[in-house]
């Protein structure tokens, strides 16, 4: 038996590593002979970088950088084992979880950081990057990335603009001239799901604004501010941003990539199947077990456990997925050769104790849904009367 | 294939019909071409003669009987559908569940109404009789069923003693001549998984007192009733129940059936297994589904999951259980034939919730079950890709 273990983060409470670790004690103790392989997954989202590197035994590189609202803060990016691909977890330098709640603020906040992150490893050498743009605090249409990097975006007196997306209204040229060069000779391969478009009703600050801590009046604000901008870049290199596909993710940095970058965008889960390796490891496999903290009808959105199961029937091999809550409409995701969702909670319990338990949790779910999927195979045996 | 599923109940949320009708109605969903068959089950206690009813269809009869308290219940007995055997549940006359947990008090607490179901019974011309002595609220040697059956148990006076278990000590004689006749030509099959003696530290008093409401001191007193009724009974009719095992049964009625009644005792399950025909719907099946609201190590010790398991053993058809809440040390359940242990919680809840919605838990579990058990069989087969 070949047992894939292949799980993404359980948010708050174990990352993808410790997930598939856990797993990996479960099935261990189910089915004793299994061969395993462990393949922590992510979906582009925070811990993308995380997983890469520890799948690949890479490493990571530590820098101080601007934070989203200005502050300084420690960011890393990695290098995978190949040492030659890097990956920049926007969410690192520009991400949600670096400010508190009740400071959101998506008028100010900046992506500046990231771009002193990429700046950073192109002065490391580096000319292959992975970006992952999920978790991001910014609505700013990655004009602050693009001012790290040498673009001069000025206004009405010709001074930089400041930091965030309010500020984009002020853009009346846009200097090239000292755009960092080695830009150009470097490949971006963007890790994201968001289609959509970077302004209107479908754009980035009225579908992912609200989350960012926009009010209703702040989206229409910001969504102006972007069309400003949009026009200034079509103007000024001919790229027609405003509806194009992707252009909304992460707060427009979609749209800053791929008006200004050699780059290409991809499924987050798609690019992490890709760089782990994942298609290879399943060659042979019976079973894949995959996971995430919460599982429902949403998953079959290019979240983790859909990817790697549409990645697993593509060899004809099944796939169950662990999840810590199983909401609504699961039924959607057999489609794609998911066997079974089974949630790891093992009596009424609050989510604090869920939460500080999971890798035991799991652990046990793993041995009985090994159990229950093996035995039918006689690898799991009835003792004799 | 062929699913027999043979729950207990899901104590407090769902009876033993009810559960097995969720887990029918995911069975049917996870694989729709499965033959089903229902074996609603029990393992003696509360519930029991529903359960027994339901899968006979046979019929209740109630009756006012007096209560463990002296107070008048609407207590039920059962008819099976042989029309033959009568099932009588000693928690429907004198059971812990009649009483507020406040008022618990087996200095005082009567097997009475036992008694006078009983004889009522005999009135309707019953004489097998099933006798399920779980949940009482007694420790009175069962000589309150045996007053109301006509035994008179008399005080120095010549006085019958009162009710309850503080009142043994006054026993001054025994006198069989108006005990109810027809007792001597009946059958009574005493559903117990009980084998304590009846005192001692190991005794009715000492063990069962406590959940009954009895304190160390009142331990030690209904402990010394019993003692002396013990001599009495075998002054008077040479039989030995100080040690005798099972004689412990629901507060020393079992000691009670074992002197006075033509009578043998049986586990429990094992007499609800029988009654309900649950070895023959055995026969080809593919796999039994049980379950019980919490499963733990302690369900090895005769709860009916592992019954249930045993039976199906026999036939070497593996065994699966769906639990509201799954305990520690589930390992010792799989010398049981038990394949696997499920939770039907899918995500952090408090009991409260998963108490409300325990029917819909358990239909999506046991969908999930067969979906994960039958896979390797093909009957759920993966979408072509």
């Amino acid at each position: 038996m070949k047992i894939v273990i292949a799980p993404d983060s359980f948010k708050g409470s174990l990352s993808a590593v410790e997930a598939a670790r856990s797993i990996e004690r479960g099935v261990s103790k189910g089915l004793p002979e299994a061969e395993i392989i462990l393949k922590p997954m992510a979906d582009g989202g925070e811990g993308t970088m995380d997983t890469l590197v520890a799948v690949t035994a890479g490493q990571k590189r530590r820098k101080w950088v601007t934070g989203p609202l200005g502050q300084k803060v420690e960011a890393e990016y990695g290098v995978l084992g190949d040492g030659e691909t890097c990956v920049i977890e926007m969410a690192s330098a520009s991400g949600l979880s670096l400010i508190p709640k009740d400071q959101l603020d998506p008028l100010k906040a900046t992506t500046y950081g990231t771009g002193e992150l990429i700046k950073q490893a192109l002065d490391d050498g580096y000319t292959s990057f992975i970006l992952a743009v999920g978790g991001s605090a910014t609505n700013d249409g990655g004009v602050g990335m693009l001012q790290a990097l040498g673009l001069k975006i000025l206004d009405a007196e010709g001074n930089q603009i400041f930091f965030g997306g309010a500020e984009l209204r002020k853009v009346k040229s846009i200097d090239m001239s000292e755009f960092d060069k080695r830009i150009k000779t470097s490949q971006f391969l963007i890790a994201s799901d968001v289609e959509n478009p970077l302004i209107g009703p479908h754009g980035a600050s009225h579908v992912f604004g609200p989350q960012k801590g926009a009010t209703p009046e702040m989206v229409l604000e910001l969504d102006a501010c972007l069309a400003h901008w949009a026009n200034e870049v079509e103007r000024v290199i001919d790229v027609h941003l405003h509806d194009l596909p992707g252009s909304g993710a992460a707060g427009g940095i979609g749209g800053a990539f791929q008006a200004f970058f050699p780059s290409r965008m991809r499924r987050g889960i798609d690019v992490v199947i890709e760089y782990t390796g994942l298609q290879t490891a399943l060659e042979g496999a019976d079973l894949v077990i995959t996971g995430e903290g919460q599982v429902d009808f949403q998953t079959a959105s290019g979240k983790t456990p859909m990817g790697v199961a549409q990645a697993a029937l593509l060899k004809n091999i099944p796939t169950v997925i662990l999840a810590g809550s199983v909401g609504k409409g699961i039924d959607v995701l057999y489609q794609f050769g998911i066997v079974s969702v089974q949630s790891i909670i093992n009596k009424p319990m609050e989510l604090k104790e869920a939460m500080e338990t999971a890798g035991e949790l799991l652990e046990k779910a793993a041995e009985q849904e090994v159990r229950l999927f093996f035995y039918q195979r006689n690898k799991i045996e009835l003792p004799t009367v």
